[in-house]
């Protein structure tokens, strides 16, 4: 190869930028620094603003990260607080939005450890599905229902923890005694946690449980949707009767 | 053509250019392209500014293309899913909305095929209109109800096929059977599903149904609308009653 | 006054500026026009842009102008349809948002002109207020309820019209009988038209009014309403029961 | 101090800045200053811009500082009015939100001082917890419960001001007398305001107390939760009861 060819065309093209310098900036390329650095500042403020406008629009967005919100009954030998447990849902690749694993309204039960006082650690859950939340809700006067879930189904521990949840209504109507009972074969414990719940208590259930339900049921999804204009449907003016052809 | 003629034209021109472009930037041409280059860089840097908080609006927004939150209930001969459609609604010209066809909730059977396994080729559908909807989540304790649907109403094919679901309780009232027969003439068919549903179950339907109701009949529209302020309204002080004198 | 000194001055600064002028831009003022036009061009375009981002936001906005969804129900001599109207708000001086005019229920009754035809130009209103939605909303079997409005209420032309709207059950409890009865003193006419509404279709209204009724109160609004942080509070730990002190 | 020296340094420095200054700008420190405002403008410019953005999406907002709602029912010796107060907030480390008060809602009693005419200045109150709310809103016909509240527990003034609301059904079942004693040992004041309440003014009160006690519970800020993809969530696939183990 012409090193000595290249050599001079590095040359050659070096002293016609020096001549473009000169000729751009003359004495003075301070001019160019100081148009560089008032563009850098521009850009810098304009990301500045940009962020800060993300910051604000988050900051005041309608989602935050966890809600704590359980209602809570303390009662002389226990707690009971429960809380809704949102859905899983799972993007499907057409766009839309897929119940992946229901929701459930979680009940924690606390032992008390003394007067007003609560042992945290002991605390034991129990996860209503909305079928159960359904039989909840639907409870008349004097019945009664009891849930069996085992929270090691599926695995190898199966059968081996055993809880159960029990409403059982107070002989005068009065309200219910809420009880979970744990059996655990493993670690040899079989615990019993009971609440008393006034009829006031369990309408602030039944009432909280209602509302949350189609929620934790993925329901609620359904009304952000955007409406479907009639003009964007090829089926319009086809009787809402004909999706039942489909099959 | 007197292509010298235009030639004379074009070196006129390009000498007229020439001398404006030397009364503007002496001997530095560059200074002008480099002006030039940040402000296009400078439109460049805010179109994707511009495209970017566009883009996370809507990554952000509060619709989904389409929600698959269906209550399922899985019976050894079949299952049955429920979920609401919306209704559909058209733009007026005065920038109102009209609902146009009323919302449904979508029943779904599917007979089983085995085991925990469901044949979803074979499913069949029937739509629930709001008025069948308040049938089914005002049935009284042993009470029954039943609608029949010809999906090819006003249709040629009318009175071919005829689908008619039943719900009917469990004679010790711990629940309902719901069942869909349809008959099709066209096909010789004669199908019929039954999926048994407990109290609980049917407690998660009529909450869920009870919510989704005034969502298919669009009434969810008027709780989005801005709130009128009086003082915008001509007629503030007087009763809202006079609005029935307007006939 | 001494206009020759003036005139003097005058003719000082204009000599000045063009010294000025000279001193800036030399032999090319057009190079002032260039950057004036490209400022220019620019300024505008962030106009235009920010309009845009208006429009968007506009566009995309959850809210419009009127709905129309009404519940229709379609009888041999007459139609009647119900829809929710909202309440009037005026803003506060605070800041604050006050209900000026409650919502109410638009019962429309429509005589009917043949079959499945309606006579539009003879509709009759009823306007319900949310104490008799709630007396609607609360009607037991076989109970009945009946309502009075004078549309000229606390005008001159009071007690000249009298509308009166009843509810009354099927002598075998499988629905209720409205009626809208109209007396014009004014123009000596006397109309009533009534619909009968069967169990299913008064579930759907029950259940419609009862959504709707916090809606029309404004309740609904308290919903939307930011969370209140009780740092910003100063009575943070303090009982909730203080307020009642507050009188 | 060697102020000679101090001033010869100051010297030299004013030399090689206006040496610079020359070199910058040659005969025209005006084209600076030119460039200068132009940027100044610039930037104004964009802050009034944001400024305005700023408050175009506070003024289009979704949250009022404050509603007036309140639900109010006028009788011959007393005005009752009920209106939800929010629960209060407190924003966690971990971003999340914690309910740090219960909302209530609030029963105003204010005294009649004439025929339509309230003396607002005697208005006493009453903050229904949800468990309270729970206990009206479940309330059977011919049904009564009373509620005992002391506005200064926990304080030195304690046991000296009693409150106590007691609903009890008309003898015919028409309705409910809602009735506010206030015995203040303080003021040595003994007073007692009672509204008589029908059915469907208790229909109204029942039906929009349901409404909202989910919120002031806070339990409506659970639906406003982004939704949660299973593909972020590590455990998917995980039965749900899973979390019944996390004690």
């Amino acid at each position: 190869m012409n090193f000595g060819g290249m050599l001079k065309l590095s040359k050659l093209v070096k002293s016609r930028n020096q001549l473009y310098w000169k000729g751009l900036f003359g004495d003075d390329p301070i001019k160019f620094l100081l148009l560089f650095f008032v563009l850098y500042v521009h850009y810098v403020y304009l990301f500045i603003y940009a962020y800060l406008v993300f910051l604000y629009s988050e900051s005041s967005g309608k989602f935050e990260n966890r809600i704590y919100a359980d209602y809570s009954i303390y009662k002389g030998k226990a707690a009971l607080s429960a809380g809704p447990a949102p859905p899983k849902f799972s993007k499907l690749d057409s766009g839309g939005l897929k119940v992946d694993r229901c929701g459930t309204i979680m009940l924690t039960f606390t032992p008390a450890s003394g007067e007003r006082k609560y042992d945290w650690e002991k605390k034991q859950r129990f996860a209503l599905s909305p079928t159960e939340v359904g039989s909840l809700i639907s409870l008349k006067a004097l019945e009664s229902c009891e849930f069996f879930h085992d929270p090691a189904m599926k695995s190898s521990n199966a059968g081996q923890v055993r809880k159960s949840l029990s409403v059982k209504p107070h002989a005068d109507g009065s309200g219910y005694f809420i009880s979970l009972s744990v059996v655990n074969n493993i670690q040899k414990t079989n615990e019993r946690l009971t609440v008393p719940v006034t009829t006031a208590e369990f309408a602030v259930m039944r009432t909280a449980f209602s509302f949350a339900l189609p929620h934790i049921m993925g329901w609620d999804r359904y009304t952000n949707q955007l409406p479907k204009s009639a003009g964007e449907n090829p089926s319009k003016g086809v009787s809402q009767l004909d999706l039942e052809w489909d099959r």
